[in-house]
């Protein structure tokens, strides 16, 4: 008996680089980034920053790099950082953000729209106290919303949020691992995502095809401070010039972060005709819902389909490396499930 | 114009060493602590561990030391640990659950009482993941739980905690600050309410007069540790005997905690019938409800009334240094506002 | 058989409170320290400062505390700071200036006088780098110098190093644990010895018969910082006022050591008699070679005599607990040993 | 007037992948090695556990991550840890070693030759004391030994060093950096050198043309645990097989350091018919002694020839990227000084 074929849905982390994206990287020029700085490298941040509208930007070999160091720049002992429930700095950083980086998240509920802060609860939750108090110091924002399914929170939001930020003496960070699909699905510049904010850090691996590696920036104060906390954390790679080549071919391959979306609504219709609980989707993010997850995902497994848990539903994403097609066989495989 | 006399109810940490308890410290028999152990406090690690139904206790010259060091033994980087809504080791200890114990707290919504956790949440919350989640590892009790107005956990709802946590693989601390309150209040011995736990934290200076100091204990081999940790944090003096002297008179002095508790029931009446929206305290601690705690409080300090804010709401606690009579004139003092 | 009194020289820590001071303790005026101010803790913190010549003073529970303190207020991740050899901020405080406070310890050679720095060396320490190398920003001094035996650094060496400290672009946090005593050896005021420090800690619990504490401080922003993290550590004790009592009378006893450096050439002179390698004592540390100082020590036991090993010697500290009778009775009893 | 041509001597990590690497990486087979294990990355993992002798390697981004990993595993806060006079982890990791990893260095003096340690110096240091003090846990062994000029240490001398940690309670982590270096200078298999270690860290972008990575491992269950340290650090990375390849073809390279061995002695021998105090190199590092390191390198600077200042001298590395006839335009402007 032959195994089925796998239908990978699990994340967009899994998109593999292609030819062009390989044959960019064996052309890459290289330097020693640590000692001087990789040519490459720093074509791809100097671009990054231009795209985000921010000073300066600094390549590290993972999203989660990229927030710890913006955190740890951010916050001290003693501080309170507000974040959106559920949010990918205190869910999924294995308390980095905290142990590291000193400060103690507190989840601020979302509002009407998953994923969304309400600004009134942000002017709430940063309270202070006596000197004998934690001070709540920084907003850490997550645009899209990957617990939440990936909701996007538009320029004008995005922009009370920072102006009450400010208004109650909060920085702002914002992890941007997938704010290229936000600027895709509301046709805006990401520039236009990340007005007001300290620091931001965007992804490149995840969707795009790059093999690894995210870029944190904001002021150019911030970058050369965050150099220096790369290369404490290990995060100081020599000739990265070969990964900052396919980080490149990924910034120009944003566009077609719209097909992962429309992968994203085909999925979530299909599964809804199905009778799955799914609302449709805003990016490229499937989030379903089914009395047990687990069993779910078990059941869907035996049939070659593979998604993963999250916040009690089943959370699949569609990516560049499968197509339509695709798709449709999946929801061919789910159909023959009795659930 | 002569200023009114204050009448200050902001915590139990007010209250004062009296006549008895300075004339024990005066006689304390001592010793080096760090190269021995002093007597004075060996007899009242000795005694609270006889009280609490624990192999052994070590004093801490705070309650706050006595929690730090208690997670700094049970949790590593990349742990989570449960906590009631507004723990205290969450919300009013700078954090140091995070980054010196290295704990992600999560905080656990209460059940249909304030301040106790339904086992359902807890076993929730416990939740498990692939080797890059976060391990949940710890539950951290309150009992009484200060946010939640003094609140007590009874022996049985405590022991389906335990059982549950062990059932998911957690181990327990438990605060117990104001344990001896829970204990009076339910009439219970306090070894009742630390059944299963792993380790307990109690206070001395709250409400019972010591000038300093609480004990943090379990098995003796957690102490023997505790005890290498309360050097690293600072807390290894010497002569402790004369304070730990204090101690023991505290613990002859639990019974009349009861006293406090009526004085928080009159209090918590008569506010009630000035109109105020107070629930009958279980303990110590009054929570009134106000349209705006800040001015009330400012309104109350001109009267010479002082409270502190907390959760949204003003919080008085009645104590040793006040009598039934000065809890009158507060009301008398209130009854003159006009809120 | 009866078992011969011990004379225990181990460390001036065993120094206990005597009458005189336990009247203190019972009489004083005490505050909640955390919400207010102790008025007896306030009343040394700034007797302190006076004496210290330094804007303000922190009470902290122990000596240890004190130096994490302000380590935590100089130092970052990152950091190198210096210390003389055998610092006791390096070798007795289990690590705490590094894994807490941040920085990475260098110990410094000295020069011609044991315990003193070579302005030379501070210099060549204090060296720098690039963005990804250590940064050297501290000195720590220590006077007396404990594990060099007790020496002193005088008035104008101490000039110098603050001076070159300054020049190499160092802040300079100096360890006072026994600055009393270094005080009186050279016969100037405790002021004379502080000069140009960002930091300075003191001990009343070495030597001068309080129970416990001493005290930090610098400048007035200093101690608000230190205040904060005290409360983090733990050792924001409440009516702290019964032992700064302790600490006031302590203060009054400071004259009163250079009986304790008697004793200590009294003991020195008499090992010295009886072929112990020995120097003559600059304060109250006598520190004696010996072919194996493990077994001098459990021979000294044998006959009730007890000191610690220090850096391959055996240390005595004779102090105000013990008279000039009872250290002729300790060399009259090692004249018994055949060593 | 034309710039000189420079040559690069500062570091054997600016040597680049040439083209039959870069064509390796291009066909990498690659998966996500976070969710499952990227193939090419195990390749690699595997092939250097069998080249180093132990049960399991793991890819990290940089030799310092592998360094900090090891030393997280083995460290806990109260721990010192001895390591060779200027050794990597202490000098040259920002302190990571302490702050991260919460162990205490203690800089161990070389014996009779530069960079080895004589047993009975790890004897003497790995003292033990009272429970408040230090505990001495881990021996990091650095070989070859960068700040001592590259120098190896033998067989036979690091299987008395391991006998003697052991003996003493110690655990061993070989900073193997350049271990590749001492394999083919002592023509013995790298798994000679790492006989008894609990962990060892190498590098594939220092000499070997790599653009990044190393790895670390020992056990099977250490590797375990230090792939849950990469996430945390944000060091696991999804694709990483396209470097991982560029790793396999480092592996392959070994054999050719005796070329830049060579090199090395060519340029000493020069160094030295110039006058310069220069000893003859183990391996490829270059140490040279001048009167005014930072002097002679800006002079060198101006003809051309880059070289780093290291513990007061002069350190220059020759590299793959340089041959034999660059070491003689290198010798030939050196001439041309007047010193």
């Amino acid at each position: 008996m032959t195994k089925v074929r796998e239908i990978d849905l699990r994340s967009d982390t899994l998109t593999q680089p292609d030819e062009p994206m390989r044959l960019a990287m064996s052309h890459a020029e290289v330097g020693d980034d640590v000692l001087d700085r990789d040519p490459t490298m720093r074509a791809l941040e100097e671009r990054a920053a231009g795209l985000l509208g921010v000073e300066a930007m600094l390549w590290v070999p993972t999203a989660s790099m990229g927030n710890v160091i913006a955190l740890m720049s951010h916050l001290s002992r003693g501080d309170r950082f507000l974040a959106p429930k559920l949010a990918h700095v205190v869910e999924n950083e294995l308390g980095t953000a905290s142990w590291l980086a000193g400060g103690l998240p507190e989840a601020v509920e979302w509002g009407d729209w998953p994923g969304r802060l309400p600004v009134e609860a942000v002017r709430t939750a940063a309270r202070t106290g006596p000197y004998h108090a934690l001070r709540t110091t920084l907003l850490c924002l997550e645009n899209t919303h990957n617990g939440a399914g990936g909701t996007v929170t538009p320029p004008d939001e995005h922009a009370k949020l920072v102006a009450t930020a400010r208004d109650v003496g909060l920085r702002v960070h914002l992890d941007g691992a997938r704010l290229w699909h936000a600027s895709v699905a509301l046709s805006v510049p990401p520039a236009a995502l990340t007005v007001g904010v300290d620091t931001v850090q965007v992804c490149l691996s995840k969707a795009l095809g790059a093999p690894m590696g995210g870029l944190v920036g904001g002021s150019a104060a911030f970058v050369t401070e965050a150099r220096r906390l790369r290369k404490m954390l290990g995060g100081g790679v020599r000739q990265g010039g070969v990964v900052a080549a396919a980080g490149l071919v990924a910034l120009d391959r944003i566009p077609e972060l719209a097909e992962d979306h429309a992968k994203a609504r085909q999925l979530a219709a299909g599964l809804a005709e199905l009778g799955w609980e799914v609302d449709e989707p805003e990016t490229n993010i499937v989030l379903a819902g089914t009395p047990d997850a687990e069993a779910s995902l078990a059941a869907l497994a035996k049939i070659g389909v593979l998604g993963v848990p999250m916040g009690g539903k089943v959370r699949f994403i569609p990516h560049r490396d499968l197509g339509p097609k695709d798709i449709d066989e999946v929801l061919n495989r789910v159909a023959t499930l009795r659930s």
